[in-house]
């Protein structure tokens, strides 16, 4: 059974088991949901990783954004390397329990280039443009 | 060759072509990669949702996004069931070329459970909370 069939059907404002909603999750083959990160006050739309229930649960205990390192094939404490750490101020999932939205508060930028955003290859007709500038040297970063 | 690792380093402002680029995207083992919405002006996260290479292409000729339904394996024209469009305003790629942002305004509810944005189901504490209420009646939805 899928919960998140009843969690849709469920009314306003009701209260149901967090350990349940994380059982009823829909992790890929890899055991993995992505995860949206969002600045909770700006809206900008930071970055995309990827999360197993360890690290979300590691995320709700300390409140600081832990992700699955999919390249790596290990946790990857945000901002462990470079300081740029994120912390947590919500954490909601979809109707369909396969994705995950952080509200976080990002040190700094939040991609390993050093922009703020990692989305700054932006359509424009037949091209893309560089939309924005590294805000600190990524060489600093991972120095 | 991954053209993101050169576009990366390309200076704010260059061009770069944008066929070059859709080659470059991380699509996955399914030819897919993972598209968010976010409401243009409001900067609410709607959804996410998969695109292919033929969906990416559609979005950006027609304006209206089209993504590609994993459950039914076949185009999904957000709205073609239920009115509630999406009109595409800028498309952008992130730092690694595996995930999409999709600057969009929403004709009513993105969700097909009536609400507004499919992140309607919180963590607080031990507990979900069902955050939202349906703007709409699914059952009008899809009548």
């Amino acid at each position: 059974m899928c919960d998140f069939k009843t969690l849709e059907k469920a009314a306003t404002g009701s209260r149901h088991t967090l350990a349940r909603t994380l059982d009823s999750l829909g992790y890929n083959d890899d055991g993995l949901v992505p995860a949206i990160a969002q600045q909770y006050d700006t809206g900008e739309v930071l970055m995309l990783a990827w999360m197993n229930r360890p690290a979300i649960e590691e995320s709700l205990e300390t409140g600081r954004v832990c992700y699955w390192s999919r390249s790596r094939q290990q946790f990857w404490r945000k901002g462990e390397s470079s300081g740029q750490v994120q912390l947590l101020r919500s954490m909601a999932f979809d109707c369909d329990g396969d994705t995950i939205l952080l509200k976080v508060d990002q040190t700094g930028p939040a991609c390993h280039t050093g922009r703020r955003s990692c989305f700054f290859v932006e359509v424009d007709g037949d091209k893309v443009t560089i939309a924005s500038e590294p805000v600190i040297d990524p060489e600093e970063l991972y120095k």
